[in-house]
């Protein structure tokens, strides 16, 4: 990516440098990028950049007005997933926890919160929606005029400009109360004009974002074929341009798009025929377009019956001899596939938001159950059964609000590496609310069953979170095999350096010192002393333990599989659930820590949360990572794929009936 | 109970001792329990007992007409849940693998297996069903011509006349197709009606099973009520004597009622009151009455709308006044806890085999999807995150499958104690079913969350399977507290032994051995070589090994906790969990044993099934004792209570949000 490097002082440079969690706003109004690297400050696209960096409770505000061309590739990630693969621990981005939003963002959002729930307690209805299969005319006029429809649409094109993590907490309501709604809304902006807002130019976002900001058009994300789900690349949708160049004309259909029947604006991937630079070769790559209904030849199927999220429209769409004018080309051409990541990795942190309401609400719906309802002479919260229902769900929704808020406040800050966090998060969330869900029927017994308790919608709407936007599974490999790859180039770098150690003897010195201790036992010299709080030092200690085992199984598994590893798909989802508990870990720690150095009056509640988390997570981390280097696992993993073919082979259940017939 | 003792010689007696798990079909035939101790032989209630005893494939009849009354209190409980919590090992229940049926009846059931099939591949429609709320009337017609409501009413009753072995296998294939169905058919003859045929007397059954047994009259089972859930015991329903004896009148409602809204006859405790024997105060005691609704007010609610089982009809079910005839008392006046119990402790065993079944019809699916879906260039089922999926759901529906006619083969062959087992068997089997259904819609992805997959429909079906007829929390606390109870009444007779050693030599050597060599690590003696098949031998050994530990702690726990392991839910959980997979490791043993030694075709394939899950369950088992014994089980025990009692104190989550508002 070309960046300007900004020319500056040491000394406020390395003020920044120290601050960078913090900073926040301004390069998302200049529409800069910022990084810091090697006590150097980089600024992208902006001839000027005014920083505001928010520290604590104060406000700087620094200017930055010399600035030069540069070509960034960063060496050193700050991503803390990237780093734990490697044994190591990057502190910058989750502590301390962020915080981000300037005082006026903080007060905007603020005047947001209480019209918006109180829309959902006394408009909205969710038992309805869910009824109807749609969402109620009343409602979506409303969203409508709330600005709801273009939450981070820019305020000069008509929408309401929130940061990531403004939106986040508007997002986080609606998930609380109608996760029907939340597709719609979602798919509308998360996902279905989120390719205009990220990669659009000019023209298009004045001619697009407008009345998509108000809802006058709904717009639809169109990735997903019938032959191909996760594997997105292997679309067949081509678009195929017209000897003038003046348009494209696109062909194919895809399926399970939400607002599909009801959009208007259509981001559309499809395969387009382009002539390979290096061998003159004509190969198809996938485009990102942007489609209006209004071109002709978009149709769409009726809508999907579907266990949940039956409010939000799902259609098969169908594209025939469609004519798209060259400039709804969206990014590059032929850069569509990394269009679509961009999309999907950057709205993961809402669903993480989304969710994290969801368990508030389904939370107080099962403490008010078990705090009212009596059975053998005592109310029910008073039984251990239901007492560690009723915390498991509290430490599932902290973790999960922790990640949202710890992911969208990165973003916010600037970050660019947060895919690993936000594949966690989505991935997390929506396990952590389905298991929720699930427990706050299991307390509610019979009642949970019934319609009108309100809690089987959401269970049912929460199945599919588990499934789109990169099932869980995908994501789990993703998380492992970006992890590994970071893992495998310092391999790369460190196997390098031994082949000529005396250039390298401070870097291998220190890489071999690092083993060694390791082996021994011994701390390799890692530490959150001094990061984490000092009451929760304990559990700090626990996760640096957990991440120096992994950091080692993540080389040991490297050095024997080598570029194998990623047909390990046994082993990358024991690394991955490894990956997801130990940042799960930190993000408690960060947060635990932020509220008891601001004495909190729930600080000694949340450190009872965070020290629970920890100790149970990290023994979960020392059991996989023993299994993963146990003899037993070879043989379990052998044993598993065994069966699975004999299954597969006869179609179904292999062992006979115990009768016989 | 009330037995009579058959004199024999102790030749046969030998024999029938040995034979004692193949005894079948002849108890049900002449209504007489029979029990083996000290190699005598008991049969209750039946002047001649004519046994049939099948062992492998020869048939012995055996008449024995000299019966006199006897006391009979068994010391010795042949169930090997109950030995497991002593540390000890009974094999008499579980090995080998009952074989239950003989030829006639073998060959009656193969008769009835096609057409039920048949019936349900071509006539029931579950689709229809789930969108119609109710079950089609061709489908309960075509269900009522087939005997299928009358399943295990005697012959002469008009009904089929099934042993429990048999109509397990056929509502299988009904749990394989429709749970909607399931329930309707479940409601009706496994609790509605089972009180009858296990309590009534002649003129009861003769003058109800009839009817029940065609369909003509549909039964259902009226425990629960809006403030008594699990808690049975506190039901305010009520039925006064009248002063001339002749009847009772019957005030209250339940609530939940399977059936509520179409039966005719239904099973309904309620309060009378009593005088004590001892005291002879008046207090209220449960007795179970038949009533009918043409006695008069009797009136139902309208169908409850629920998340699934939708074609099954549930209903709150009113009396006032009604007026119920003395001779409608169910079992005896003030024994209806006691009728309620046994009626839920003999219909478990039906919903493992109809989950085994629903598992059975999810795994052909999910194959038939992975078998067929390419994605990156292959078919998926050659990926390691979908074959592990595979094999855990085919792991599953062994073990569930297996506990299914163990425990209906126990039940058949007389065994009084199969109350834990049918427990467990009922917990393993509701969320087994849960979670293979669950991935099956995971490997499905999109298409498993439409309705048109016929999956999602499963999933919700399921969700009340592990809420009714006891909750699974409930039933982990009554696996537990039963268990404890048992080993508790040896520990007591072990140490009344310590009060007098000398008379007590040879108990008190034997224990004190045990102890010190299970402290010492080494083997207590304990075994199952020469018990499973020698294939099986380090399967066998690991699971001698956990139930070693088990007995260990279960020891530990009663000297430390006392009368007050009552109160300690969050251990009492964990020891259900352990004994939940002991059982599971045991029927799969046994099973997989006797299928080696028939040699069968797929004898390899179930001997990696036992192993996979034998090594798990092992580790799982280890590692929970392993908790319960530490230090970190205490505080994180203290930390559930607090955390959980913060949140019910707060009304939900405790935490503030990330932002501060």
């Amino acid at each position: 990516m070309l960046l300007r490097k900004v020319t500056q002082s040491p000394a406020i440079c390395s003020t920044v440098f120290r601050l960078q969690p913090a900073i926040t706003g301004a390069q998302r109004q200049t529409g800069a990028v910022v990084a810091v690297q090697n006590g150097r400050f980089y600024a992208s696209q902006a001839a000027e950049v005014r920083l505001v960096i928010a520290y604590q409770y104060n406000v700087f505000i620094i200017t930055f007005s010399n600035i030069e061309a540069h070509n960034f590739s960063p060496q050193e990630s700050k991503s803390f997933a990237v780093n734990m693969f490697k044994g190591q621990i990057s502190t910058s981005q989750v502590f301390p926890f962020p915080s981000v939003l300037n005082e006026e963002q903080s007060q905007f959002l603020k005047e947001l919160v209480g019209p918006c729930s109180k829309f959902f307690e006394e408009v909205n209805d969710p038992m309805k929606n869910d009824a109807l299969e749609k969402v109620e005319e009343l409602t979506m006029e409303g969203l409508k005029e709330m600005g709801a429809f273009g939450l981070q649409v820019p305020a000069d094109l008509g929408g309401v400009g929130l940061t990531n993590t403004q939106y986040a907490r508007l997002v986080e309501i609606v998930g609380m109360h109608d996760l029907g709604v939340g597709i719609t809304l979602g798919a509308h902006q998360s996902i279905g004009f989120k390719g205009i807002l990220l990669f659009g130019n000019p023209q298009q976002k004045e001619k697009y974002l407008p009345k998509l900001a108000t809802g006058e058009h709904i717009a639809a994300f169109c990735l997903t074929e019938p032959a191909s789900g996760s594997d997105a690349a292997s679309i067949k949708t081509n678009a195929v341009r017209s000897p003038c160049g003046q348009y494209y004309t696109l062909n194919g259909s895809k399926i399970w798009i939400s607002n599909g029947g009801i959009a208007e604006i259509f981001t559309v991937f499809a395969k387009t025929p382009m002539k390979d630079e290096k061998t003159g070769e004509m190969k198809d790559k996938i485009t990102a377009f942007i489609v209006e209904r209004s071109f002709g030849g978009v149709t769409h199927g009726p809508p999907e019956k579907k266990m949940g999220i039956k409010a939000s429209n799902t259609a098969e769409v169908y594209f025939e001899n469609v004519r798209v004018p060259a400039e709804c080309v969206l990014g590059e051409v032929g850069g569509g596939f990394k269009v679509a990541m961009n999309i999907l990795n950057n709205g993961r942190f809402g669903m993480a938001a989304a969710l994290s309401g969801t368990m508030k609400g389904v939370i107080s719906k099962a403490v008010d159950h078990a705090a009212n309802r009596t059975q053998f002479g005592n109310k029910i919260h008073n039984y251990g059964a239901i007492q560690e229902k009723m915390a498991r769900m509290a430490m599932l929704q902290y973790v999960t609000e922790s990640m949202a808020y710890m992911v969208s406040g990165n973003m916010d800050s600037g970050a660019t590496e947060f895919q690993i966090e936000a594949a966690i998060s989505k991935i997390f969330a929506s396990e952590a609310a389905w298991l929720v869900t699930d427990e706050c029927i299991q307390i509610m017994g019979g009642m949970g069953f019934m319609k009108d308790a309100g809690v089987e919608r959401v269970l049912r709407d929460l199945r599919i979170f588990r499934i789109f936007e990169g099932t869980n599974d995908i994501l789990r490999l993703f998380v492992a095999l970006n992890g590994f790859q970071n893992a495998g180039n310092q391999l790369k770098s460190l196997q390098k350096a031994l082949k000529n150690p005396f250039g390298n003897a401070g870097m291998l010195a220190s890489e071999i010192t690092k083993r060694a201790k390791r082996k021994a036992g011994l701390g390799t010299g890692l530490t959150l002393q001094g990061t984490v709080h000092p009451e929760l030092n304990h559990s700090g200690e626990l996760t640096v333990k957990a991440i120096e085992q992994f950091g080692a199984v993540i080389e040991e598994l490297l050095l024997k599989h080598g570029k194998r590893i990623i047909d390990e798909q046994f082993v990358l989802k024991r690394v991955a659930d490894c990956a997801i508990d130990l940042y799960a870990m930190v993000v408690v720690l960060s947060r635990a820590s932020r509220s008891l150095s601001q004495a909190h009056p729930s600080a000694q509640h949340e450190k009872m949360l965070c020290e629970t988390w920890v100790t149970e997570a990290h023994e979960r981390v020392m059991q996989d990572i023993k299994f993963l280097r146990s003899g037993t696992s070879k043989q379990i993993f052998k044993n598993l794929r065994a069966i699975s073919a004999a299954v597969v082979e006869n179609g179904g259940v292999v062992s006979p009936h115990p009768l016989g017939f």
